[in-house]
């Protein structure tokens, strides 16, 4: 079993510092609103379902120092206003105030804690149904060559690091292995902050074979037919099924379909935005021009971040990017695989 | 005026090694054939005008040391091993033996370095020209916007470093920026080396505004309506047009399609392959793991490169992609621009 990405420690949270990764495996200690704010910000936590799971726990560390009405509200607005795009971070916020909100403050501690748990708990459970509903998938594909392993495609990290259970994206992958399927997965780079080697070092510890690419690799690989399937996470579904998720997605997808190759969104209920009607309407976060700036996250460096760049370079880092329904194959959820034009069927009784 | 990329200097040649750059601007001297093969394969001198004309170079250093007809067969099999896919490496071997096989051994020396000087001085003739094909469409597109800059988007480095005059892919802003039509360009990173810091380094010199991006970022940007034309060199372009050029050139073919943005390959006849019927028949350069697991030219760092991954990570990296030539919108060559279907009968007397 791998490492916890979050979990409640005594009065304060625990996460895995996502920023020491791939050469570090350190633990970091948030005993404060602001501890869990910055922690989203800075990405020391960072995949859509972890940071709403981070987020609701850092309403139970607010709490703890002031559960009036008024904290709660700013506790929320501090919290909402640390990542834009993820949807499932509002999506925590809103469920922590529909639960909080009627209590007593005196009420409000404990039940901000168990409502922290019980969110984790439920994660856990949808990254499993997550890689259940692909598994069909996998299984189909891999039948029509049975002789070499399943070549799947992923972008960024959605594995067991962006969630609280087995992930997302990477969940069908683990749920192959354990079912004696062989895969063999394309991790892209995922620049400018390398979340790839995340998904490498996942792999790695999980004995999956995998090759990292730069991200500029992912067309040539799939005209040549080396690729399979893509499959990849999301940080906010439109209600038309349009994906955002780190940038760079919608350009594999694109690839995907000039050569016939299935293009999958592995996501939980919580990532789809009703309210959204279409990619358009998703806020895209533009991170800055440090991180194209500077390579993070390298071994035997000191400092462990060195420029690439001179600081008076001009840069523009948008961090996400919106993939059209029209070319996503499939959008896999807790509650099945749908093409994105069932999707709003599949979850008719939550859509306002 | 730039720096120079490649001179004859005295019985020797002087290149600007654009390993160092853009954090050292430093000279290597090339005495001998294997100083030239070492100069191409560790990318030294890049850019496929550059390459073929520093082979060029590389058989005169060759005949200094022996003229015989065996030892001129083995600088052209010993230059033309140095990296697959670039044709104008073949193309310059090709002219110097058809220029010296002919001579007697005495006589070749001196005919190499003429030969030499021939190919450096069309290469200037012909940038300028792919540079004034292009000066329309920059004219008409900026016409429809004249109150913004023309937004450009290149891939890699088409520059001058890449060439022996003003480049190819930029050749057409720097004609921009003398004819005083206002460019901004879009500058992709271009991993796995990086060369659009070589680009970012030209533009800041030149000071031509310039924003420095992600590869990831592009399909967002195309998506936004932020680029009104996307416009890179090429290593080789097959007989129907489609296209090899740096790995991830095919991405932003896709994504420039998917946004009705205009693509255009800059480059010269030499890089024309007419031997080659489709992008199919194309070699792709596979450049090895090393270059994805670890980050170059990185200023400030000791060593200057440095591991985001361990040797054991598994890699892919294929240096190039191919582009069809239904993605592409014009071909721009020192004869005019063209759309690929008619590039074979504006180069119609030169093929075989």
């Amino acid at each position: 079993m791998h490492a916890r990405t979050l979990f409640r420690d005594g009065e304060t949270l625990t996460v895995l510092d996502q920023t020491g990764l791939p050469h570090e495996l350190r633990s970091c200690r948030l005993a404060s609103l602001a501890d869990a704010a910055h922690a989203i910000r800075s990405m020391q936590v960072r995949g859509a379902p972890l940071i709403g799971a981070t987020a609701a726990g850092g309403v139970a560390l607010a709490l703890r120092v002031d559960a009036s009405d008024e904290a709660l509200a700013q506790a929320i607005t501090t919290l909402a206003s640390t990542r834009p795009t993820a949807v499932n971070l509002h999506w925590a916020l809103d469920r922590m105030r529909a639960r909080l909100a009627p209590l007593a403050p005196a009420e409000r501690v404990s039940a901000a804690w168990a409502e922290f748990e019980a969110i984790c708990e439920e994660d856990v459970a949808t990254n499993a149904a997550i890689g259940q509903s692909l598994m069909p998938v996998f299984e189909a594909l891999h039948a029509a060559h049975p002789e070499r392993p399943l070549r799947v495609m992923t972008h960024c990290n959605a594995g067991w690091l962006a969630t609280l259970g087995h992930g997302t994206a990477l969940s069908p992958v683990y749920a192959a292995q354990r079912a004696g399927l062989p895969v063999d997965v394309w991790v892209s780079e995922t620049r400018p902050r390398n979340q790839g080697l995340l998904t490498a070092w996942e792999l790695r510890e999980a004995a999956i074979p995998h090759r990292l690419i730069a991200d500029n690799a992912a067309g040539l690989l799939l005209a040549r037919g080396e690729v399979d399937l893509v499959v990849t996470g999301a940080d906010r579904v439109a209600a038309n099924g349009d994906t955002a998720n780190k940038v760079g997605t919608y350009l594999k997808a694109l690839a995907a379909k000039d050569n016939d190759v299935p293009f999958y969104i592995a996501a939980p209920g919580s990532t789809i935005d009703f309210d959204c009607p279409n990619g358009a309407a998703i806020p895209i976060e533009d991170r800055g021009g440090e991180e194209v700036r500077v390579i993070h996250g390298l071994a035997g460096a000191e400092p462990a971040s060195l420029a690439i760049a001179t600081p008076e370079t001009d840069t523009a880092n948008p961090a996400f990017d919106v993939t059209p329904a029209r070319l996503i194959t499939g959008i896999a959820t807790e509650r099945g695989l749908v093409p994105p034009t069932r999707l709003a069927g599949l979850f008719a009784e939550v859509r306002r």
